[in-house]
């Protein structure tokens, strides 16, 4: 009993503190995505061909979990954005107050796209708001087609699920339709992108994706700003 | 502090639990071994291999691990030995109560080897002691070479890491002696093996370590009867 008692003291914290962020991202207009997956799905690959498209005047910035090591901070790093590691020290996954902590190095005016790669783990970070937009669930080829239904809660809190790899189809026994299928099971409106960094296959798609987002809030930041011009009047 | 030291007094209990169930599966002569790895790395088809190399006659078991679904419980049954699912519902780890609310269903003298999979992630099994004889963990050559220092507590505490999925690797960025030299780096003492299920690469290497671990238990357990006879004299 106090176990439950004390976990939901410490989620009902993270919520509060999610609910600022998401307002301080919405005020500053930034798309801010979640990125979750199992260790070695292809989280920091897909940022790095993600990042290399960006041209330098582009306002993006990254927080990259991991239990131990800089490694993934180094590596994100080289595309000229701004990049901070944030090391749990054995929590397995990202926090609202780490996020926040770590916001603090920054002014949120210079970022228009915040990209977090939580900690690799299907399981843990489904439990913690980081007050961002959408979470993206990555599943590679190489893994189970079942995922989905053995790990459904983030799954179903995701609003996209990238299936990573997919140049190695032809070398494993991935039924990706049946992947697809039981994804939809627990979570019917959930979109599917199929990525291959190595190829560079379902890129456009991906970045399509991301502009789409970006641009829906821009409107929505418009619109928000109408609307509050209209409440002075 | 009230988080830390509830947490701190749930991995007590398990603790309890753990020497016990230790204590049970040393005079019952029972080799447990407990398999940790992210989701997809082949904990399930590892064990798909290993128990279709035995015999009938063989007393084997497994418990396997997964937030939902009784998927891997039906894959490993087929091959005809006592085989139950533990379905967590959300927890990301299995614990001591697990092992031993699911053994009342089983007699001890009827195991020699109690194979034990864990829930998929690398984190939180790392800090739930099973009772286990020795942490096996897998890592598969699609997931990154610094696994090992991204995720130290679970390869400091493994006897063995198992190379999976190493007819990928000519596909693949991995880089093996990297991998292995990172996991020396967290655990001098690690042994290493290398196996492909789907083309039996590594599984006669797998087999007798196993064989060297059964029979190193059945000389304990002979060395243990001799001692406690030589006690009672």
């Amino acid at each position: 009993m106090t176990v439950v008692r004390v976990e939901q003291k410490v989620l009902n914290e993270n919520q509060r503190i999610a609910l600022d962020l998401r307002r301080r991202f919405e005020e500053h207009d930034i798309l801010c995505l979640n990125f979750v997956s199992s260790p070695g799905s292809g989280k920091t690959t897909l940022l790095e061909c993600t990042l290399a498209a960006f041209g330098p005047e582009e306002k993006i910035a990254v927080l990259t979990g991991d239990l131990q090591t800089e490694n993934d901070a180094r590596r994100l790093a080289r595309y000229g954005f701004p990049v901070q590691q944030i090391v749990t020290g054995g929590v397995c996954h990202l926090d609202g107050k780490m996020i926040e902590r770590h916001l603090e190095a920054w002014s949120l005016d210079d970022i228009d796209v915040l990209f977090i790669e939580n900690v690799g783990n299907l399981v843990c970070p489904s439990s913690y708001d980081l007050g961002e937009e959408a979470k993206i669930v990555l599943l590679s080829v190489t893994e189970g087609e079942d995922k989905p239904l053995k790990y459904p809660s983030i799954f179903h809190k995701s609003t996209l699920l990238i299936l990573t790899k997919v140049d190695l189809l032809p070398y494993v026994p991935f039924d990706i339709e049946a992947a697809k299928a039981n994804a939809r099971q627990v979570n019917p409106d959930i979109e599917i992108l199929e990525v291959a960094c190595s190829t560079g296959k379902g890129m456009d798609e991906w970045r399509a994706w991301l502009e789409k987002r970006r641009s829906k809030r821009q409107s929505a930041a418009a619109g928000g700003a109408i609307s509050a011009k209209n409440e002075r009047v």
